[in-house]
């Protein structure tokens, strides 16, 4: 049964939330009937901006008992040649604040009445992340700050969304890289919210340190390679008082690594990500001046990474597997198990649970998240189906 | 100023129309509404569909002086896997007929009233490639079969479009692949069709035989691997009476030829373009139960056919250059000149023409085409853009 929009719309107070984020009401409505403000079926209730609406960040909660307002996190931009976006996007800083972009993924920790919940990059409460959250970050610091939201990414294997091993953590970790105003999304100055969540013993993300802008090309260039030796991601670039908007640059490692992932699944993700990553290799091979022997591993390198997971995916559907990847959770609660995978049913994820293993005091959750796009279109070819 | 489109609907007899297609008046206007069915500035005038109405496939033209009608050329479906597609598409069929896909631009050469005209894919009278039908196909064969369509490749160096040497052709050859009727679109047995033409003086693309369904594999394969080692593009495959319709299947090497060409001018291509050319190759990889040596000489192969141009691009635009695709055309009429200067115009094209060239009776032109979104993105991120 397909129940009407309506019974949700009705469910928000579309005159105080247009007081709350300073919007006028028929924008909301509006946002609301496009349903880019759609109702989420989460614990506890919220509606989410699905895509930016006036000044609101895509990813911004607006939660229905408490009207607690999370804003989104917002997305940073890009830079593909690293010296000449410097100069030109930090023209009005002195100095850049260098900081090491973790690869796990986003998660914004807020109150939410005077409970902790931890929510992803687009807007919803995550169960799991939740459990993580209250474990990993002291309630101390939202009593003494209830109207700030602790940004920062969840890393580790014990990761449902992207699990990796690389930095050496055991299961799941949170490392802060941004406190901003719950409500207005306005950031703190990059040193005294290091020290502020130091204070709480939470940790942040690696500072490198500040350099100066002109200088700051060089010394990031070099951060990079190293970095990129251990596959570790790539930098967030800051202005030190967070007042011009950060600028991210990730390594080649990294980002060969994320279209091996993508090219496994290759027929369920967007073809802007291939597009984007391969045209990155070809400004940093320009940018570093590569010659013959460099730029040919790169293609090689290139190449590789999007062919052998392909081949692969083929190989396995041809062995009559289905194409999935296999991830785990690590929970102190039962019950947060099934509300993590009612909660992936609700976004339309189709994974399999495995039964809970004990481990210590913990249980450990292994899942099955099947691609069924993939499977579909790879069984297809080799049953002889045509490309299109 | 913008002209209403009504001034253009008014040129069509959609009953007329509704009566020679034998489809109903009523899809015809709808098709004309959503700009499906769309008035060419053209000569002669004409209406095309862009996309296909009920059993209309696109790039049908419909001439609204003659009411003479040339049906679209039909998409032809693309093995990927090749042994499974041929079992599977073909088999009604005990025999296969294997010509050669030569890498030209398709062409429609057809009569209107009582001229020669030369169509392209999407269904518009090309000023040059009439010229070029005019003096390559002898009016003997429309003046005995006025109501057949003569599809064939437009191949070789003075090619605006697909310009190609590897054919060993000095100026611009036709070579036929299809006889249909203009009106239905019916085509005409290989055999019988290759005959037709030969006796006009028509080439044909190469007939490689006539092979059994389930030894075509092995055959084709073999073919395959051979027009790959000289840069060829493939084959089509086709039911020797046309019943079933004809498929597909390309070699790695102008795969990777294409890859090269439209990284060139990365931004203006489509994402799609890569993707499907890309996945190409993991199937073919597996369906050749590739070992190590030869999948990694194809990564490398693919690497370079998406960096390599990529680079060149960026540098070339990094030392002030516009983006550009040298190609040229030979005409015996200045007109010619003209009449395609403004044809590509209408089209959007962006190409500056040099002045004629005297060579024995005819003039060369040399056409410099501008790919003005990939000159504008390279640039932007060449002075400190962002990606997005």
């Amino acid at each position: 049964m397909r129940r009407d929009v309506s019974d949700y719309s009705s469910k928000l107070d579309t005159s105080k939330l247009s007081g709350l984020l300073g919007i006028p009401v028929h924008r909301i409505s509006g946002a609301l009937k496009r349903k880019t403000l759609q109702y989420a079926f989460s614990k506890p209730e919220l509606f989410r901006f699905d895509k930016p609406v006036s000044k609101i960040e895509g990813g911004t909660s607006v939660f229905t008992g408490t009207y607690d307002i999370v804003r989104g996190f917002p997305k940073i931009s890009r830079a593909v040649m690293l010296d000449p976006a410097l100069r030109q996007h930090f023209s009005s800083c002195k100095k850049v604040a260098v900081e090491e972009k973790m690869n796990g993924y986003n998660t914004r920790v807020a109150l939410v009445g005077d409970k902790v919940f931890g929510l992803t990059r687009g807007g919803l409460v995550c169960p799991y992340t939740t459990e993580k959250a209250r474990k990993l970050v002291p309630l101390d610091f939202f009593r003494d700050n209830p109207d700030l939201v602790l940004c920062g990414e969840m890393v580790g294997p014990d990761s449902p969304y992207v699990p990796k091993s690389l930095y050496g953590i055991e299961s799941l970790e949170f490392f802060a890289f941004d406190v901003r105003k719950k409500m207005t999304g306005q950031p703190m100055p990059v040193i005294k919210r290091r020290e502020l969540v130091e204070g709480y013993g939470i940790r942040s993300v690696r500072l490198f340190g500040e350099f100066y802008v002109n200088e700051a090309h060089a010394e990031i260039s070099r951060i990079i390679r190293e970095l990129g030796k251990t596959m570790h991601e790539g930098v967030v670039i800051k202005d030190p008082d967070m007042v011009v908007s950060p600028v991210k640059y990730t390594s080649s490692e990294s980002n060969c690594s994320d279209l091996k992932y993508a090219f496994e699944f290759y027929n369920d993700y967007g073809r802007d990500f291939f597009f984007g990553r391969v045209c990155r290799e070809a400004f940093q091979s320009v940018e570093w001046d590569e010659d013959g022997k460099c730029l040919e591993k790169r293609c090689l390198q290139l190449g590789e990474s999007i062919l052998l997971p392909m081949v692969k995916t083929i190989k396995k559907r041809k062995a009559g597997e289905r194409i999935a990847e296999d991830v785990r959770i690590r929970v102190m609660r039962l019950e947060t198990v099934a509300e993590f995978e009612e909660y992936l049913r609700i976004l339309g994820v189709d994974a399999v649970f495995g039964e809970p293993e004990k481990v210590g005091d913990e249980y450990l959750v292994r899942i099955k998240k099947l691609y069924k796009s993939t499977t579909d279109k790879t069984g297809s070819i080799l049953n002889g189906g045509m490309w299109s």
